[in-house]
């Protein structure tokens, strides 16, 4: 049975690990850090520790979404005990992801800032089509709530560059974002990526591929930020083994 | 049974009528105008005449998918001869729509650009959305094919004025046709119409309303121009001893 | 400002609506009833008490998403101190809904069983829709979570009589849940209600209207329990000042 | 340029494939073979030809969607004068199927019953998913036309056979076609394959990936046969140069 250790055990993801966690079978909770007192019910056989290095020690491999200020601690700490780490900080700086990597040398490290399964499998599968439905017309729609302030979603973008690599083009130069007017017949080249706003809407995203005759849809919606949580847990499982370096989440789908 | 006469029988929807008028129970092909020789089979019993005054005193509704110019002439010869008209040539002018509404005093005429009996309903369906879901914010996306040169579509800017008419909203402050950048929380009237552009795609068109909780999405696709032939049919049954004046496709919905 | 009291405050539904009433205008939080000690925080403001006739004299409208015998219990004070009612509890037995029944002879009480606003609207649109798009065939998809264990769900089949009811016709006779073989073409009256069932969807119903040439579709999601919560509120707001009487959730819509 | 040989040239698809190869910039239509008279108008420089051995010893490749016997004959005669064939020919026997295997011993063919890109490629990606998705439910909805007699469409069925085979499951133990009463929970590996009838939809197959937190759906439309016309052409100009043998659409898609 692998131990996890939960850093950023109070955040949002951090209490959806400890809630998924407990219906695992290869993984269970081991340790959670918490800087003050736990406003939370926890199993009196996991370890509850506010010492980085005893987390460190206690654990098979770290999960951590936290904040770049109190990641960069933990790599600094785990660059002394060196530990399988699982990292969804998101907003880190150059110096801090400069830190992660030379911290890489040292353990296996997997980083992303969307831990979706689903999202990864998506990017991959995006460019695959875009590559094999040549001539195909490629669009792209996303939604989300009310309340998101730019646009489109990075998740957006990442699947608008994965559609542009599949096809040889500069996503900066074919990327269309509104259309208004008497625009012209389509080019053949543009990706339209819309952005949709409202409600509470976690997430969807659609990759349209369309041609004369028939056209495919690539989907996908999350409906809550367990999401997150989900993928990080398989991450860990999978990062557990690993040789010394730094990892994505693409590495850890292992597609055929 | 009721005797339709088809005028602009050699054009695309013309086509479509003398076929699907042929799977009709309570209304069937009684004549059809052809200016030069007839370039496809007919049943004998069907009238087949290139003299406007014949066709209108042989048939009981007349239908038209022409051109303005040919509906001008069909409409100067109707004044003598009162036949209900159902209507669907586009583009006419000022005065041809001038024509058509004095002509509208002497039978019934039933005028539509659109005589999809979906599109027609769907208006309805989102007004009343829009109207009885007061705080779902408002979305719209339509779908046509690549070789399409406006944005948005006709028809996608008629279910946007529905929706700004349920909300007491002039469409023109609050549509929004991109979005792009660091463009700030959505606001609360704005109604976003967003265009995309592919393949062969007929026509297909989303009214969403998003809320904290739930949401729901109004839609409509054209699958083939059998729609507009279809449409007319039913306005032709609906139109046949109704009192002289104008009337929409709305109209013939007759909605509880 | 309408004083809201929230009955069934511990449960699921009633702590969400604490939550909402705070982001209204018309309508606050004036009392909330609990039988033992309040283990969430509260504005100091409101009337806390374990005492239902002084719950329902402190406020202009009752909110109820308890237990049947507890609305039971709420019924028989309330016929002493009468005060306009929202319940959303279900599972109600027959005597329990004949005590409502009565009780709504002394006061306005709004009774459903699923209060989401987007679904009574789409009962309506269904019934709309069936009626005007003749001849066009029925299909309806739900979706929910891989934990459902009957179907189709209760919100489907309330949408698949709407449309019945729009044919006139009995949905006994009618519904199809599933198609396997060499069933032959698809007969003219028939309505399919087709069950998914995966992952954590809350719920998706999509009601959809076929013809050659077009086809529209009627969609409603949830994407959390506060679609109840934001209904019952809405009804609350409404409910107030209303004639005695049992109403439900549609007659709040006052559809056009 | 390579010289394109049209066989069934009459049919549907026969003549579509006329039309799009007008479109093509590597290959074009060198001859057809026609039985009795043309009843099509065509460009005088293509050969036009009743004889089987003339088409073959004249065109760089052939395509063909005929009737079996006919096939059968084409095979006869393409062993004594071997061109590369693309086959589209839909209800061959188990004689022809090995006459067509012995015949891809003399040049290669590529026989698929359905020649669009886009079902190929979603084959090819659900089964990718099903992998990769390890523990997310899955789900096929497919639709067509209301005279569509058997179900689910064999598309469907090829689809679900890809995302079994891709969770290592027997289909038929597996495959659920409808959902009605009290059935429980949804047990791990079964996999719905619900069919929806209904108007002229030509076909629409959708498969999801359903998960807590997060789903993916993979949608394919067929809008017109051309698609078959299409993915023939690319299937032809991907064939010539070929090694004798046996190929299927999948392989003419070189995925990465």
């Amino acid at each position: 049975m692998i131990r996890a250790g939960v850093f950023g055990a109070g955040g949002r993801v951090g209490k959806l690990l400890i809630e998924d966690l407990h219906n695992e079978n290869e993984i269970s909770l081991g340790a959670v850090y918490v800087r003050n007192e736990l406003n939370f019910s926890i199993d009196p056989s996991v370890l509850v520790t506010n010492d980085m290095a005893t987390l460190l020690k206690g654990s098979d491999v770290i999960i951590d979404f936290s904040l770049p200020e109190a990641t960069q601690l933990l790599l600094e700490q785990a660059i002394e005990h060196p530990t399988p780490l699982v990292i969804g900080t998101t907003g880190m700086d150059v110096h801090q992801m400069n830190l992660l990597k030379s911290a890489s040398e040292s353990m296996p490290i997997l980083y992303a800032t969307n831990m979706s399964l689903g999202v990864a499998l998506l990017n991959k599968l995006v460019h695959m089509a875009a590559k094999t439905l040549e001539g195909f017309d490629i669009e792209i729609v996303e939604q989300h709530h009310r309340h998101k302030k730019d646009a489109p979603s990075g998740t957006a973008l990442t699947l608008a560059h994965s559609a542009a690599a599949g096809r040889n083009l500069d996503l900066d130069a074919v990327r269309v974002s509104g259309r208004n007017g008497n625009i012209g017949e389509r080019t053949k080249d543009e990706i339209a990526v819309m952005a949709l706003r409202g409600g509470d809407i976690v997430g969807r995203h659609t990759v349209g591929f369309y041609n004369d005759g028939e056209f495919v849809e690539l989907h996908h919606t999350a409906t809550s930020r367990n999401t997150f949580s989900k993928g990080a847990i398989r991450a860990a499982k999978w990062l557990v083994g690993k040789p010394n370096g730094l990892y994505s989440i693409q590495d850890c789908l292992e597609l055929a």
